[in-house]
């Protein structure tokens, strides 16, 4: 159970605030011991996550690597009942 | 020489056009004979290219594979001299 809360605190969702907030949040993660963090992202919301990556690399932790980087199709429905297509990315960095 | 031409020819670049011209562009390349297609892209710009990569193998070519996705970070020099970075992806998609 522990182990699972500690997965899901691995992740950090890329929303519209300024990007400078979500690699905070990614090099607070690794900094608080975590092995590895998963960067997500929707629709235009992609190339924020990208940034946050490569900041994240180039300036804090060289170190790292980016392990994985996977892309899909998300179906969303909207409160009206209509459905959607968003693509989306999950972008591992890890130690 | 012709080898390195037809490698050259297999990348499509997003720019600000419409989503379906470059999935179009993309198609065209699988169906001229291209084993694998990299779909380019800059900024803001990169949303779009996962989209046109979703969509090529959502609705066209179901069989195509994602079969590599690398980001990194490019440095441009505009016409005053200063320079800047810009995050960067390629997509590659094979049959």
């Amino acid at each position: 159970m522990a182990e699972e809360m500690k997965k899901e605190d691995n992740t950090v969702y890329v929303g519209k605030k300024g990007v400078m907030g979500y690699v905070l949040a990614v090099v607070t993660q690794f900094n608080n011991g975590a092995p590895d963090v998963t960067i997500k992202a929707r629709g235009k919301l992609i190339s924020r996550a990208v940034d946050v990556a490569e900041i994240v690399r180039n300036r804090f932790m060289p170190d790292l690597k980016t392990k994985d980087i996977r892309i899909k199709t998300e179906e969303l429905t909207s409160e009206d009942g209509s459905k959607s297509k968003v693509s989306a990315i999950e972008i591992l960095l890890a130690k």
